[in-house]
């Protein structure tokens, strides 16, 4: 069973949103084997949206459209679908109660552009709206549509999202027999390209069932590793060979074969060693410190962080000897430890990591460009500061992502290997 | 003119990325009067593309593919392309000695599968690639469709944002004879359904020119004032006349009439006040820092952050007594204002503000519910501290976000109003 998603809003065509809609309503479908094979935005004008739907209906089992069901003058899905499919509306007795529940509650009456909020296509499942007033259907399309279902709901995230979870896919999961699964491998401190190369075998003896997608991110790469077929045990095992044969050809970029984040894989890591972290940070002004935070539970381990932008605030806040400064330069490998050290000593973690470096885009030289970046990691036990320099390309933000996530990497690797 | 976006790639499909690309096109489109009326993602077989491609090209003056450019094994557009348009490839010089130029740098040989990256489709103009290795082009389709353009690039953003910006709108703009104008007007503290309240009359007066549209974002709405016509002076006028009636129904709630970020505004204003900024955080974890230092040149008024996240970071780095800890608790506004007093003493900053509260999902209770925010903003001269409490709901991140977006919106609000 497979199916195409139609978002409908001129918002959408004219890049003032992004369509978030579409990857949440395929992420869910792919769960229960039900593939998207197209999404498409179009226009809210009643023309445009009886061609798209009518193209998507011959098409795909399933047409799930998001956006128009709303109560201003530019929702006008419904209309088009009754020209579409040649039918009248009706009332539907739960969707105005509901309606009249959520109105009273905020002591709102019932408007008659509210009450056409109630009204849904003739022969439609209603799909109940717990997060909001517009009515959702599921409408069988009879036998001009090969009996292909369209779908409406609203275009407000969390509205489309609870339809989807508690009505769509319980009502489609009963009809489907196709069982997909993805596994995300998840790496970082390699390339794409590179990573391809030492991949091609794994490519080459690819089961017909699975594919390899490459996604790579500010630094790093996700591999996607996908399996489709109507045996679980069959698809269970192809997805898993897989996944193995990545794991011995790069297994030294790996943190991780499930959905998690780099942040989060280093705070079990951190739990696990029962290690606390404090970090100082220059140039990524407080980003490394967010995103290990960005962890639910990371106040286990994250103890404290010191964004220091200004020489006299690494030098009043870490103790990092001014002599450094004026020898090495603030963006060196030797105020990097010496930051990493302070940070260890001032916070009492055991385990702090520093970064100094140049953003941009002013302030860089010929031996320190824009884009380069020192870091240090110290932890308590050990007289060793590890540091290191690299050098990316990019504007401001983007250098300031790929300078935290360099951070976060070095800390990765180091936790590996530490004891 | 009108356009449509083909957007390749199954990770789209599978809803594993969100498709930022056509966003971006369609905004730097919507620029040069050249209108998308459909966003088209497709699998990247090669038959659903030269479907795709050849019934877009049939609608659309231009269609612009993003994605399938890369060394990789799905990368497949360029042979769909061959396919529909019945045409062979040739090797581009340009393209080619771009690749070598890229690859020596790094120390890296052409490989075949690199080579390819400098093929382009016969008949094409190049889109040289600043960011990476596969050339883009500009393809005039013939009689058969119409004479319409198909334009293809990579799908990664850094590399067809330059593109786009180099040479496709260049190239199409002096094809173009719409003009259309976009203002957008940033506001923030205000919801969108209030906001729409407010801005009934203006609604109800909008010249037919000009549409108005709500984008609102985790804590703030910017409102998109758009006027599309062919004579440069009347739209202009139209569209000045809409942003004026907005600013006299809203002004309190604006920050900005450009695309400025909250961040940049704050900037502005510290830069021109001559005042120096510290931040002390809890729960937000450094993401305020992370803002306030994603803007350019902050360096020259933001001196330093604490993340303090435990009680005792708090008392060290912060001097925040122990008893308002017993007394209050660590989610207070009394905490939040002596940390805010420590951050100004420690830092020598002129302002200073803190966050302290519950970002979930654990540690609420009835009197402190996950997504309280206690914060507080002190200057160096003068005795009053100003602290606020505030709820949101949300998960963990978009807790942290709307803290994050709380503290600045206070911060800026201070700064309206401070000396």
């Amino acid at each position: 069973m497979h199916a195409e998603i139609v978002s409908v809003g001129d918002e959408l065509l004219k890049g003032q949103r992004v369509n978030t809609n579409a990857a949440f309503i395929s992420r869910v479908l792919a769960g229960i084997g039900v593939a998207v094979r197209r999404v498409i935005a179009c226009a809210d004008r009643e023309d445009e949206m009886v061609a798209v739907f009518g193209e998507a209906l011959e098409r795909a089992d399933i047409v799930l459209v998001t956006g128009g069901l709303g109560p201003t003058r530019d929702d006008r899905t419904k209309k088009a679908v009754q020209q579409l499919l040649r039918r009248g509306m009706e009332m539907n007795q739960e969707a105005y109660q509901n309606l009249e529940a959520r109105l009273k509650k905020y002591g709102l009456p019932i408007s008659p552009a509210l009450h056409d909020q109630a009204m849904v296509i003739e022969g439609s499942h209603v799909i109940p709206n717990t997060k909001g007033t517009a009515a959702g259907m599921i409408i069988p399309c009879g036998e001009r549509y090969n009996n292909h279902s369209l779908v409406l709901m609203p275009g407000v995230p969390s509205e489309m999202q609870a339809m989807m979870e508690l009505t769509v896919v319980p009502y489609f999961a009963a009809l489907s027999d196709t069982v997909i699964l993805h596994t995300p491998v998840k790496t970082v401190g390699i390339g794409e390209s590179m990573l391809a190369e030492r991949l091609v075998a794994v490519e080459d003896a690819l089961p017909s069932s699975t594919t390899l997608a490459y996604l790579p991110h500010a630094a790093g790469v996700t591999l996607m590793v996908s399996s489709i077929g109507v045996d679980r045990e069959a698809v269970d095992g192809d997805n898993h060979l897989v996944v193995d044969a990545i794991q011995q050809k790069a297994s030294e970029f790996i943190y991780a074969i499930s959905d998690v984040t780099l942040e989060e894989r280093i705070g079990e890591m951190l739990a696990e060693k029962g290690l606390r972290i404090a970090v100082a940070e220059s140039c990524t002004g407080g980003l490394v410190a967010s995103r290990l935070t960005d962890v639910s539970g990371s106040s286990a381990y994250f103890l404290q962080g010191f964004v220091v932008y200004s020489n006299d605030a690494k030098q009043r806040s870490l103790g990092v000897p001014s002599a450094l400064f004026e020898t090495y330069g603030a963006v060196s490998e030797e105020v990097a430890r010496a930051m990493a050290t302070g940070c260890l000593e001032k916070s009492g973690a055991d385990i702090a990591v520093s970064t100094t470096g140049i953003a941009g885009p002013s302030g860089g030289s010929v031996e320190k460009p824009v884009g380069m970046l020192c870091l240090a990691i110290a932890q308590k036990n050990s007289s060793e500061v590890i540091s290191k320099t690299i050098v990316v390309q990019g504007d401001r933000l983007r250098n300031k992502l790929r300078f935290g996530e360099a951070a976060l990497r070095e800390l990765w690797q180091c936790l590996r290997y530490c004891s």
